[in-house]
């Protein structure tokens, strides 16, 4: 069963159920975050994570097996998306790429901010001219090897 | 003068005056992060700012004028980055991007977090397995307006 | 249910029963575009708003479920688009997009129309000529933060 | 002399000169929004009109033939634009395209709105929320011949 | 039932009752470059017309229900196209695209050749060297408003 | 002397001397349409028909040199035109590409019409509702070898 | 019957009947390069030589109808080949292009190898270093039609 | 001094001496294809080849150390050809390109015809129907590696 | 049976049956490198080689017959890969593929290292700082033919 | 001083005054792979290392202080690349690609090859049938964090 699919599965699974990824992610027992991502396909869950998840929105064995594959990732159908949510943050690197990449560079030296050793929250932060979405990233930085 | 000759300048004199984005934005008066993503040709400097940069980094009169300016944005020579560290945040947009928009969705309803009404903020995060970079984001949340 | 299933349902639903778009809105309680744009998939209904819907073309329940979701945005196949009506639009911004950044930032300084806080309207405008299409956009400027 | 580099010699001309695009349109005896367009190089003038901004300006004699050629249009350098006050623009043709497309065709039957026979007006919207950028675009419809 | 189905089964239909274009156009009583282009999925028929073609090749009435809309135009699967008839075409723009703006604007001065109220022709030319495909496009001049 | 050099200096030479692309095709002897295609850097000119235009314009002699050697063709900057007019011709093969290639195969078999051994002629057709472009395109048939 | 669904249902059949194109050629009667090409759904067959397949090869009515259509053209399914066989082709083309275009100009003047009366052999060359591919191209030259 | 600036260099001067690149070739003592593409910048020479093209084209020492040099491949500027002689190569490949994989594989086995171990070359075919181009290419045969 | 469907079928059957890529190379006698690279529909086995492998995981004999199939080789859906570990990959080509190039034609002259007479290892690296992946590659230089 | 115009320089020198990368590496003292990319403009070098390069090259000063700057990475012109030996190691991803992912999540689990603690190198294989490239890669192996 591709992963795909069971992603599709889930998403109808959920709905149907009248649950949310945070409610989700309580029984699993991680991160909202990182099960949500999990969830849409794009990281692996361990035997005991998929096996809670496949009791609760009821899925088949072999969506079992899959979810505990390393799936091939990447989320978006299109390169630059088309989504206006999901455009916002493309935007940002757009005009503010060069900007992390100077400052990061001004304080650490050459390296980059790993996307693997990685974690993010998401948060709402009131405010009284409207809320805002909050975001934290943390990666951990990674030198370039000199040889 | 064109913005991008402008931004090529402001390189090379920041390089050749030994200087740092930090002690450019703190002359500025305004953030590390905004100060750099202006004088990297990303956004408009009043004439107050543009006189400040002007005058630290001697550059001319016609510079000082175009910076005033509001340039077309965009800082990246390809839709796809190549650059690894610039690489890993559109790395994490392909990851995590439709994460961000369930999670965002979920709690805030049909909408946006604004590119615009937007700050941000970059640390180091001391750490004993490796320091980390820490990203802070916030931006207004934007509901479809109805109608 | 796939969002794409349900607007191709719709669409054969409205062509079957012979209804219009503008009918459909009156009953739904909105303007004519944003109920044609939320049921051509790019917005989320309410569940009473998706009730109505749902009963009047005689969609399924998982489909009534599906409207109430925030759908994954972008309504046409191709980056550039194919369609002789929909490329004009997409001309006037090859043509017209400078022209549209300049006075907007004459006018308002540096930032945008909102493409959220957003609302359009179409009407026929008569003209011994011929006819003309009109169409008022309306959006809120949003001024880039400065921090 | 190529009509890029006259358009750029009247972008410096006129920041030198600290006047506005409205200001030359109204010299020019022509809208706003059409003597911006024409000035960006996507329009030709006539003899007349590009004597007027030669003066104005001090452009060259070359500049004056070369305004008055029609140019190859298209003001953007990527498919997808990404300065984001232009991006708002095509993100409204990804969401709205094919309700523009369903709602003139509800209207008008096949054919299009032209893009040739046009014209536009960008407007401030006093509004206590918030000011709104207006844009009223007026456009021939045009029915496909049949034969 | 979507205007590609309905493409697919129009073809399949003519393929296996052994008729031809031109004796499908004579029956709906328009051209057969307009009816061609219409049974591939290009244009509009009205009621009556696709009530012809329904009869006369067999059709469900979902197909002739679908061939009254206005359908999504576009008939070539990748933006420079591969089938080496339709190629050339694609190459005489390429090798003539700014031939023919020059002499139709020195003609006509700032304007297009309409694609919209256009019609076309196209006829055997006997030749002792080897016939010739013969081409005859017509199409209204539209000059751009100036205003 | 790169080609486009020489094609940007007929341009600037042809303005300066306000002459007509079709007053040089007079004196080389050919068609506007082929005289223009070749100036605007598509064919090459034998030195008899160099040495003409470098004449009539005062052109230099490694232009003329230039002129003869046959040129790298295409005279577009995208795959996809932005200009308007020239984009409408795209348009056309989008919409009739494969009607042009089923009527072309109905009358020949399978083949393509040459675009080498090919001729055009543009002319103006007067008309009550507004004059047209009347394109004429006469390209040999060539049948796919059998071997 | 799509062409494509025919190709497919070719490859299977020559696959479990363990026939070779060779084979199959030498029963149609072509030779082996025009045969495969034909039967990977580019060529248009005679109906006497479909006939002669869809006995062989055991295919339906239907199929044999569609093998004598001409068949959009066209069989890889990206721009640049990833197929490394297929891949080499092209890396040719990169390399020796302008070489193949310096030397047929200069052997034949302005104008092109035909695509469509051209034909091809491939054969095995023996050789002691180890057997190499021999693909001997033959099509006619068309020279550049002027007027 | 770049490699490409070479090119255009030998290209300008074999042009004002009026030479051809099979004079050029002969002089060197290597085919014309080999050469042509070497002097177009595919290829490196040797020290005593690149000596002879400089002596005989006049070029600098500059120019003579760059021949030597293994240059960055590739000749054309984009990925799908424009020029109408180089893009019949690219059709073939398109339409044949499935051939070539079907026959080689069904001669020697998975492998490729090498790019690298290969030669060609180009002839005039006299023919009473009109005269041919004929291309010999004949590559190594590689066999993948098994292990 | 098309070659990604068998792929497809080969995954899941490996995932039901608990074994790995390392442990059905070891029954087909091979390396896990080349094994997995065949079973993912890039290389053609032997009739005793895919016996093996039908037995093993239960595969029908279409299956069977699918996998000595010479297969259109390319296994990644995009061209730039969006899959954060194959990333890696092409980001070192991007970084190091010029130096790549320099090195080896400073050791070997013009030529290529070929990627069919080619094999690779993959191993685990012991380390205190964290295991690494060791990737030992060798493919034959392949130096460009002169002629 | 741009990072683009010191490589160029470099290469210049480097081919000017006969010396090869590495012994320009000994001089630097760290491997022939890291400095030649970093000349190639993909890494900083440190003022020390600067210095050696800026003396034994006879570089400007500008230059050296733009050596010591972190660079935009990616050395390549395309998305997929043209030049032949380059374009293998593209070749071996899309054919390998797969494979990599499969055997380091079965031997590492979920996780990456680090591309920036990284190392390699490029040694001649000795060969009776031709002497071989090898290339040795090590990378940390970096699990995905959960949290």
């Amino acid at each position: 069963m591709k992963r795909e699919l069971v992603t599709e599965m889930i998403i109808e699974k959920k709905l149907a159920k009248g649950t949310s990824w945070a409610a989700i992610a309580e029984k699993v027992g991680k991160s909202k975050e990182w099960t949500t991502a999990a969830l849409l396909g794009q990281m692996a869950l361990t035997q005991e994570e998929a096996g809670i998840v496949t009791d609760f929105l009821g899925l088949s064995e072999e969506a079992n097996l899959a979810l505990q594959q390393v799936p091939y990732k990447g989320s978006l159908p299109t390169a630059v998306p088309t989504d206006p949510l999901i455009y916002r943050f493309y935007e940002l690197i757009n005009v503010y790429g060069t900007t992390f990449k100077e400052l990061i560079h001004e304080e650490f030296g050459d390296g980059i901010m790993s996307a693997i050793d990685f974690n993010m929250d998401m948060q709402r932060e009131e405010n009284p001219n409207g809320d805002r979405v909050k975001i934290v990233m943390s990666g951990k930085f990674l030198p370039y090897k000199r040889y």
